[in-house]
């Protein structure tokens, strides 16, 4: 995956969590993803492919950042636990971030169409791709504790 | 999700197992999807998106019905675990089924691109999609056990 594809992902992740849950999220060094378990507790995922580049992106969120991510979406208190409702914010999550990360990428001249997220709920799920291409791992910090997305985009074959 | 939709699901995943891995299998009646528990130990996903409908498809093998389809596929006796080469088997599969729905639905006039799959080991995970049309699900019996393909597609926003 091509180094200049990582800041779409960094970028619009920040983006969407500071303004659709007034969150604010510290990128850590992105890396390499070792092994194939899901690093939180809920995961959305969700497709995309251009003409050239095929692949996914994936957002997993521990539960406690979640639930207070959850919270200042809907300015409720935190739920005590991950519900369905908490399961869709993932889903729109998902969704806007990898919608971020598109508008982006169109500036560097990859259009990429998105499918619909699924969401992948338990801690230590194993969840694989069907790449040999390398995934990136973009870590960040939240007060209320830490999410990664994932990246795995090749060339179609 | 319209109903001229489910049989090029049916029809594609009958061809892969039958050309693929020498397995008979038999089609039951396609139902609608209740709650979010994943029907087997081994789920393949792919995004799927076209002008106007976007989504995803499932595939969801248990254990035996898989490990005997993968010994069919490698010409081997069947494994006793589900490993990396099973889980990519998942992966490849719920590629082949989805393109082989794809040059139906485009018999349809309905142009999808489809992304890269992801691989979800376990059983009874909790897997949503982030829609709100209802998902098919399409039973199929092999001599070996069972498996499903589940398809949620809906009109773009």
């Amino acid at each position: 995956m091509k180094a200049e594809f990582i800041n779409p992902f960094l970028t619009a992740a920040k983006n969407v969590l500071e303004t659709m849950a007034q969150t604010q999220v510290t990128p850590q060094k992105p890396r390499l993803k070792e092994g194939n378990t899901s690093y939180g507790e809920v995961t959305g995922i969700i497709g995309m492919t251009s003409e050239e580049i095929t692949g996914s992106m994936i957002v997993s969120f521990t539960e406690k950042c979640i639930l207070k991510i959850v919270a200042n979406m809907l300015m409720e208190d935190p739920k005590d636990k991950i519900d369905d409702e908490v399961v869709d914010a993932v889903g729109e999550l998902t969704n806007m971030i990898c919608g971020g990360a598109k508008a982006q990428l169109a500036k560097l001249d990859h259009k990429f169409a998105l499918a619909t997220p699924n969401m992948v709920v338990g801690k230590g799920v194993e969840i694989s791709y069907y790449s040999k291409a390398p995934t990136i791992v973009i870590p960040f910090e939240t007060a209320a504790g830490s999410f990664v997305v994932e990246a795995n985009l090749s060339e179609k074959a």
